[in-house]
């Protein structure tokens, strides 16, 4: 047994005093038949913030778990618990700590004895403060290092402190704790890492000023949990499955949901500044999200491939919007922050403890299905889990009663990650039996017989394949043990972490001001805290009886009112709140285009850019089911001269917003030639000559059915600007003008083609308007002072569609 | 009661024989209660076929309803039963059926003797054969009315006889028994309307030189049933809920159904003929169809409207293919048709008796929607239905087991209208709780309490609002007083019907050599039968273990060969069936194009037109997701002098195929300018020139990434033909070059152009081209000859693909 001795010939010799020396005889013989043959340095593990409650829960178990699984195989280790806590109380605590520590359940007590007490051998408090202090933990490190013959292998100093604290410590141990040439270093960081996109920059700047990409390790604990963990193992072990099943055309929706029953109480003063989708959403789910999203790997084992197929899945991710989320409160926590943070009895806190959320990857696997995130406080149960639910795809010619579980394709089919609680009480993978048989490390998953009587989601449990695994892990355990081999796909890297920022903070942003629904907690939630999602809007299911927090005065809403019509510039004008008005002006174009296409078989549109429309395009995309897009041109009121790919463009407004829902082929489509011969609305390449061209080809009479304008705050129409000296007057249909604003070259329809349209719509909206408006109102026909008023179609018919701010103000 | 006498003053005074004065003196006296003041003209029904079964089961009941309903609203009537039956042996048959007439419950049995007693005098029979039979016939009803002092409102003939005796029966009509001027006349069809499109074009042709359009009215006697004619007036009464629901949106699939429990036996002589998908999905399911799916009418009880929005329906359906259906036939059919229609033992049936298909609509409101039909005989019950099944867009926060039924947006949403029969036994209209209450018309609707322990469609019956008529009226009942009334929405238009076989009548024509599935029949087919779709391909969810009865000889699968790697003329060679071939070709285009994208920002991908490459574009738009899209550009190698949107143009099939269905924006699409200023492909125009500006300015030294090429039976490649004296060599990038084919005009990418792509595929399929493939591995380079030859890349790679019939033979 001595032999094999670990640290190297003589290590025991050099040792000063000789009871040390006996016990370290001792642990050595004993470590030797834990260790490997070769030598692989020492290790040195700094846990700081060793007293706080996560390094009591978690984190020496951890560190003590590593140790069982790792000092048997060459290196050698030493365990530093800090904090800012005197000495003689740190070792007090740490003596504590060591002495809970458990072993796994298949080491006798006698040998778990043992084994503890090397641990602790190895493991010393030291308070950590000054840079003092940093400086003489480096040289002790590198003293017993010497001292014991070894050579060094690498650091990790594991920040479980408040991140205030981060910089400090970053700096103390970048200029007086590094390794020596040669040994490695690596930092572990805890949540939370920022507030927002700014902050977390700020963080990661800072940390980045001490520390290399590849030396920080940031913990997000989820990815330790064992179901989660074997989400991209059993992706790639399905692979014969999962290849064809894994897109929008079989999937019909993913959940990723945490739930819990207990609220924020004793813990306000953090939970007040975070709330939900900080707390759990931006991190533990987001990142689920990828696992479950990403493109597979070829190989899952390369963390580089995992962590860049994971930040190709945050770039798909479509942006969340106000309308993405819904957001409670349980009932008691504004009490319980004014009790806590000693507020006021009028406040009213608007953090919410409860959030849902839509999102939506824009790629062709994923199109359409809605990836759905949840998570909660003071719910009526403890559980976690991600469950793909499978489209049903079948007819079954039986009546349902002869329908057998693992035959019958009507019966659902999902695959769950259970992630724990929950009426199962333990993690889990459920496939369900109609799907197929998954493929599991037989090592570390078993196959389970369900309890009976038991249903998850919808089914009896023997309607699943369950796997658990054989031996439950603490996530921080895995964790440890993956800092220790460089495994850094189970870590946050620094762009992994902007890119969540970046997706959350616009959202987080937007709902400042939200009144969060508030819930009763716990199965008294009733349905009231369901929500469903209609495109990319997401709504509570139920109506809210009465608002329980006093929310922003009320605002009139459209219905409030009627449609009103009246007169201006003795042409028909219609106005209402905008919502009502976009609805009625599309209602009206599809009349007209429906009208157009039964009269002569087709429809022709011109449609201006700018921001107002755009609101319109949706609406024609997503409600007009009767719309003859078919048999519809789509022409340009007028052209930024731009490339048509620049997002200044305006037929890039309308290939966002309107061409990628709708069905119009591709030659009914008829951008401004503001880019030929690789320049922009050069006189030369006679752009607007070959406008004007296609139109008398294409358009009986130069006639469009229906041209819609807009109207500037100077009274401009199309892209024709007032003393323009071309478009105003004249015989050119299609001109060149200049804008006071940039981009300063445009195309534009002249006012005479405008005027022969057999109807022309003026949409107007927005308090902005209103001067303007006025004016208009009041002046007659001077198109070179208010090119606007220029607008009188010949033989057409002229309507005016203004919402309220911009005709009433 | 004397004094509103119904048929004029004098009737019974010019009457010949007093007995029979006095019969009609009694009746007129009892029918004067029955009838309003007003006089609105007498109306013959004349019954054809009026011994049969359809005759004696539906028919004369109807015909008896309709005098019950009719009779004291101021019409008079008479009826008369006609067959080739003798006189005698017909009145016999006549005076049977007349005795078996019943009254609707709520008539007591004296009042039900009483005018049974009256309908039997206003019918008698007479033998129709003969041309004289039918002048005698119209002479008889002439004098009738004279002799009574009537007026003719008109004549309705009930065609209750086989197809065959049309033509007969309606030059007879035609020629012999019109009404006089002023007067209608009504003409009532049976199916089948024929077998395919072009016997039902000859059979509409034929009727047409007869009758007028709007003087037919073909039954389709699902009409007539309660719960489908209450489809369009539940949508219209129900607006407010359906309005938002009733498309993509919200409608996760549509299923119309209708299973039976018999068989054929005993009618196979009919329905080895027609088989399930011309006697039940053809018709019947087609028409339900249309009623759920067309656009609703702004007022449903307009049958113009009605009639022109099922049209359009039809215009929406798209086109089906073989992979739309599966079909089935019970094991015993092809015995009994052996038996009934003496056949030798060795035969063996091939005509459906179970059928399952996949409809879509292609328009706005249902694209992507399922629309499921299935109909079977000797299936394990007998039921109708059609059920509108709402996707589930909730997410629902508390645990299931708290779920509340009418709460709960999470427990499935759907609409039924159960036709009969399965276990509710009776016509329904079923909507989940958690929907809406419905509105129905109370007059004619109830809602009902279900039978406890009952479960329909997954759940309990409490679940849904259910309502049922309160009376229930048989289909013929029905149709009969909608003929009478001139509603002629519930009845087949020749329009309607063609568009009906345009529809139908390919899938027939590519089923004729499918090999059903056998099934045993009842609750034995387990899930034999049950189908499931991808795409738009149906198939069977089981695989089918044994084929029982023979197929054609067992041909090699795909996945029974290798992909062949080898050489053809000195570049790599890649040979495979066709399906595998695609695959492969797929992959390395995707591949290709990741890492053009990578390297360089885009893909440049030129396509060739033609049959082959579709199936490879169908491949690249549902199978591939991580294609970069986005980033790829698309150019035409080649194009026929036509205008885009001609079905004949290669870019029509680029979007058809690929464009449809992937998100390339629309400036990195680059269609040939073949069509410029209205002309095509003219000299002056410089297409070419303007294409090959094109390529220079985007395309990094003018090489494509990737070209993909074809090779013709000649030897020609893009639009580069034999003899070609443009684009086998010099300056020019892009030519306009003549084709032996229609049309002659083409554009092509040059050989020299070609050539300098950095990858260039050729693929080659089909059996046609084993010739060429042989000759041209032999040639050396002769581009004048064989223009392929001359496909040499300067630096870039050449593969060839080749499918083994092209390649081996």
């Amino acid at each position: 047994m001595a032999s094999c001795h670990p640290w190297g010939p003589g290590a025991t010799l050099r040792h000063p005093g000789f009871w040390k020396m006996l016990t370290v005889a001792v642990f050595m013989a004993l470590l030797g038949c834990l260790q490997a043959q070769e030598h692989q340095g020492h290790v040195s593990i700094i846990l700081l913030g060793a007293t706080g409650d996560l390094a009591k829960k978690y984190l020496w178990q951890g560190l003590f778990q590593l140790y069982l699984d790792e000092a048997g195989k060459g290196h050698s280790f030493s365990f530093h618990g800090s904090a800012l806590t005197t000495t003689e109380k740190g070792q007090e605590f740490m003596a504590k700590v060591l002495e809970s520590l458990s072993c796994p359940k298949d080491v006798a007590p006698p040998r778990c004895a043992e084994l503890k007490d090397q641990f602790q051998q190895l493991s010393q408090y030291r308070h950590l403060k000054t840079s003092e202090d940093y400086l003489a933990l480096n040289k002790d490190i590198e003293a017993r290092v010497q001292r014991e013959g070894l050579w060094e292998a690498g650091r990790i100093f594991y920040f479980s402190v408040p991140p205030f604290a981060y910089a400090d410590i970053a700096r103390n141990i970048n200029s007086s704790c590094r390794p020596g040439p040669g040994a490695w270093l690596r930092v572990v960081l805890e949540k939370p890492f920022g507030h927002d996109l700014l902050s977390a920059q700020q963080l990661a700047t800072e940390l980045g000023s001490f520390f290399q990409e590849e030396e920080m390790y940031r913990v997000d604990h989820y990815l330790g949990k064992q179901a989660v963990a074997q989400i991209l193992p059993f992706r790639d072990q399905n692979r014969k499955f999962l290849d064809g099943l894994w897109n929008r055309h079989y999937v019909e929706r993913v959940e990723i949901i945490m739930k819990e029953t207990v609220d924020a109480e004793g813990r306000t003063s953090f939970y007040e500044k975070y709330g939900v989708i900080r707390d759990v959403l931006q991190n533990h789910l987001t990142e689920i999200l990828t696992l479950v999203a990403m493109e597979l790997p070829h190989n899952v084992s390369s963390w580089e491939a995992v962590l860049q197929h994971k930040l190709q899945a945050f770039q798909a991710l479509r942006g969340l919007q106000k309308g993405s989320a819904v957001l409670g409160q349980y009932q008691a926590y504004s009490e319980q922050v004014r009790r806590e943070l000693q507020k006021p009895d009028s406040f009213h806190s608007l953090t919410p403890t409860f959030a849902g959320i839509l999102a939506h990857m824009d790629n062709l696997r994923w199109e359409g299905v809605p990836f759905i995130l949840m998570s909660g406080k003071a719910l009526d149960e403890r559980v976690g889990y991600v469950r793909i639910l499978f489209k049903n795809r079948a007819y079954c010619a039986q009546s349902e009663k002869h329908w057998v579980t693992d035959q019958s394709q009507c019966l659902p089919r999902q695959i769950i990650f259970y992630i724990g609680h929950g009426e199962l009480g333990s993690p889990a993978v459920l496939v369900s039996r109609n799907l197929f048989r998954p493929s599991l490390p037989s090592k570390s998953w078993k196959e389970v017989e369900g309890q009976p009587g038991l249903r998850l989601f919808g089914r009896p449990l023997s309607d699943y394949y369950v796997y658990s695994p054989v031996r439950e892990q603490d996530a921080y355990s895995i964790l440890i043990s993956h800092i220790f081999h460089r495994r850094k796909g189970s870590f946050i890297t620094t762009e992994n972490l902007l890119a969540s920022w970046v997706f959350w903070t616009p959202l987080l942003d937007s709902l400042v001001h939200e009144v969060p629904r508030i819930y009763p907690g716990g199965a008294e939630n009733g349905h009231l805290l369901d929500f469903e999602f209609s495109g990319n809007q997401l709504s509570f299911s139920q109506q809210q009886l009465e608002q329980l927090v006093p929310g922003p005065g009320s605002v009139p809403k459209p219905s409030d009112f009627q449609v009103l019509r009246a007169k201006y510039r003795e042409s028909p004008l219609i106005s209402a709140w905008p919502e009502e008005l976009i609805a009625k002006l599309a209602n009206d174009i599809e009349a007209t285009a429906v009208q157009a296409v039964r009269r002569f078989g087709k429809f022709h549109l011109a449609l201006s850019g700018g921001s107002s429309p755009i609101d319109l395009f949706q609406q024609l995309a997503m409600g007009h089911y009767g719309f003859p897009w078919a048999h519809t041109h789509l022409w340009l009121v007028d052209e930024r001269c731009v490339p048509l790919w620049d997002p200044e463009s305006n037929f890039q407004g309308l290939q966002a917003h309107l061409l990628q829902h709708v069905r119009v082929p591709y030659y009914n489509i008829h951008p401004m030639p503001v880019h030929l011969h690789q320049r922009l609305c050069a006189e030369e390449d006679q752009g607007a000559q070959i406008y004007a061209e296609e139109i008398s080809a294409l358009v009986t009479n130069s006639s469009f059915d229906l041209v819609l304008l807009g109207m500037g705050p100077d009274g401009h129409t199309a892209s024709l600007f007032p003393q323009s000296p071309t478009g105003l007057d004249g015989e050119q249909l299609v001109v060149l003008t200049k804008s006071p604003f940039r981009p300063y070259d445009r195309m534009s329809l002249s006012l005479p083609l405008i005027n022969r349209a057999r109807k022309v719509a003026v949409l107007v909206m927005g308090r902005m308007k209103r001067e303007i408006t006025t004016l208009v109102s009041r002046v007659g026909y001077e198109p070179k002072k208010w090119p606007i008023s220029g607008v009188l179609p010949a033989s057409g018919q002229l309507v005016w569609y203004m919402d309220y701010e911009a005709f009433l103000g």
